[in-house]
């Protein structure tokens, strides 16, 4: 096609060549740098804005930033179960469902007043809430977002009185179940999944003081709930399902210890920090982190901390538990050797550090400088930083590995 | 547009204009189709035809097949940090990298005569294969394949004798570090990948007689080394990385027992049966599965099968571990239960039936029919088929969320 062709042709045509031309450039040489793989994608969210930055940790590169996800000063993050989408929870209950490859809002819907959270079923197919207003579990499909159901969590007293509770702690569990705690009525209930009309098929009833958070073993055969007012935690074997034992949280020979600090904020229990036989758990109010075996759920030791844990986070060779604090020394993190079951590192990475999150296997780990509009990711065995992003008040991290765990 | 316009353009401008009309329409109706994520795909080996077909276990569909990869045999599929790339190994040593977001090799190299499988490395730089022929350990680019290093598993005896050996077991540890055993030397070896010329750290000689294969538990502390001739495992505590010690295979109460069965396949092990504190591995030439607690490993029991063992896997929940047997029986899968330590499930899933694998979560479980061209998929919680796939006498099946596992 010589300059003779070109010059023959209509303006019409020769606009639509040039067209071509550059569509037909475009799918050769920039196709495939666009894409990428979903295994190794990290959500970042940005609780002053609404809006999350999506991460690509396997190169770390920042792929772009979705916006209009309502309030996101308490956001959580679930994965469909290829990684694809992203279902952003806000406090105020909005639900949005996010393509990774493209980073649109494929579908948003609004799932009561107040959400604490939610989880994902086994078998994937349901994305549920845990709602603080109104007080309940709400099954949406996985797929269209669509309402299946609706759990209100109440408690009828001896006597008729009727109590609505938050939902808080919600996990799924294997056997396709769901297990949750209601927070203003001291209870732990159970749903099947499995079966069409959700039956709710335990309900455990004062198992301690004002539950505030939960968490499911790695393994999901341990339910955990942690309580506000009751020095112990509530442990449920689900390979039993028959009662909420008692794990105390204090030592016995040191039970006039009382709560010391304020409740700076409710700390987050996630079964990541489950690791090496034993759990690493925050103390309420105190400033320690608490080890368990996970055996026979007895208290080895309470490790004194700087500050008042809000996550412990065990990284993937199950060696250390790095440990969150807010409040006094909220810059800081705290890092536990499980060997020695001894802090062997205590650093500031920045201001407003919170939420050290590990990529696989363990070769870096993502923390949110919320107060420096920071994100910066260091090298668990030198502590050195190797790179950093600027984000927007960045706080909670969540990696497409949760959908491989139960209650993440 | 009407019919007027059309008409008076040029028959090459009517072609074009079509092409765009198609072009406009592909992209706005069946983009999003074709497009998923790699979080949930399994690579299933193919291993008569040297290909491998790829599988979306999110949603249970057949995504294609790609050929040409060389002797599957014996074929080990690793994955990049993004679930992008599938790297398979062949017998014949071929390395291939596969884009499984479009389903073509885009490298291919020859790495040595013969090859027993790889590894990724922690930090996923590097491909690392574990070699009979040359008996070496060849590491490389995890991005380009080029060559890197290559580390020969030489034994230099007293009096100058120097024994090359078969590779075996090899799997990457926390710390970056490399583990492998040397087949017809008896030796360990540790290297560090993290340092720039890969030294052999550690090495470990007479351990035990002709290791087979090792295995490094989930949690990346504990090498396990299996041997042929040898009535123990070798078990490494990385997190001393001092000595290997010897765990009995055989209770000693029953000491005189004899191998009896013939060696039908060499067993795999595998740091997916380790689960509920517990490890089940297969025994070598007697039909039994061996139950060692992980804290103590300990030999807790050892359990009658009705064959060999050739792969033990533990259900996501850690709640079962499926066992498949090979040469007699060996279209049989039994399932013990680690509560009770019995077998509670023995059933054929069809001829040949070998290597399941759960889905994430573990609400299916994928098996490979060899001798029925077929891949079937289980419920595990019903024992019933839900799903089937007709390939070509498939082997081998490997999930993405290897990736987040070490020694997979």
């Amino acid at each position: 096609m010589g300059e003779d062709f070109w010059m023959k042709q209509s303006f019409l045509l020769k606009i639509i060549l040039l067209f071509l031309l550059i569509n037909i450039l475009n799918t050769l040489s920039f196709a495939e740098d666009t894409s990428y793989g979903t295994a190794a994608l990290m959500v970042i969210v940005e609780r002053e804005t609404g809006s999350i930055t999506v991460l690509d940790t396997s190169k770390h590169t920042l792929l772009g930033r979705v916006t209009g996800l309502g309030n996101l000063n308490h956001g959580t993050v679930k994965f469909s179960k290829d990684g694809r989408y992203a279902y952003v929870i806000s406090k105020d209950a909005f639900v949005s469902k996010i393509d990774l490859l493209t980073l649109k809002v494929v579908k948003k819907i609004k799932g009561g007043n107040e959400s604490i959270g939610g989880t994902i079923s086994q078998d994937g197919k349901y994305l549920i809430m845990s709602n603080y207003s109104p007080g309940e579990v709400r099954i949406l499909s996985s797929d269209s977002l669509e309402n299946v159901k609706v759990i209100s969590a109440i408690r009828e007293y001896e006597g008729g009185r009727i109590q609505s509770s938050k939902v808080v702690g919600l996990v799924d569990a294997p056997g396709n179940l769901l297990i949750f705690s209601l927070m203003d009525s001291n209870g732990i209930w159970v749903i099947d999944a499995g079966e069409k009309d959700f039956p709710v098929i335990n309900k455990f009833w004062d198992i301690g003081e004002k539950p505030f958070d939960g968490l499911i073993t790695p393994d999901g055969r341990y339910y955990l709930a942690g309580f506000l007012e009751s020095d112990w935690f509530g442990l449920l074997d689900t390979w039993e399902m028959k009662e909420v034992k008692r794990i105390p949280t204090k030592d016995i020979n040191n039970a006039s210890e009382k709560n010391t600090v304020p409740l700076w904020k409710i700390p987050h229990l996630k079964g990541w920090a489950i690791a090496a036989g034993l759990a690493v758990l925050p103390a309420v109010q105190r400033e320690a982190a608490l080890i368990y075996d996970t055996k026979e759920w007895k208290l080895i030791k309470e490790l004194p901390l700087i500050g008042t844990a809000l996550y412990t986070v065990a990284s993937p060779d199950n060696r250390y538990v790095w440990v969150d604090l807010v409040g006094k020394n909220g810059d800081i993190i705290q890092v536990i050797d499980l060997k020695s079951l001894e802090v062997i590192k205590t650093f500031s990475p920045g201001k407003g550090a919170t939420h050290p999150q590990f990529t696989s296997k363990g070769d870096t780990v993502y923390i949110s400088l919320m107060d420096e509009d920071k994100v910066v990711v260091y090298d668990p065995s030198t502590f050195e930083k190797v790179r950093e992003f600027s984000l927007k008040s960045p706080s909670g991290i969540f990696s497409v590995d949760r959908i491989y765990k139960f209650g993440m």
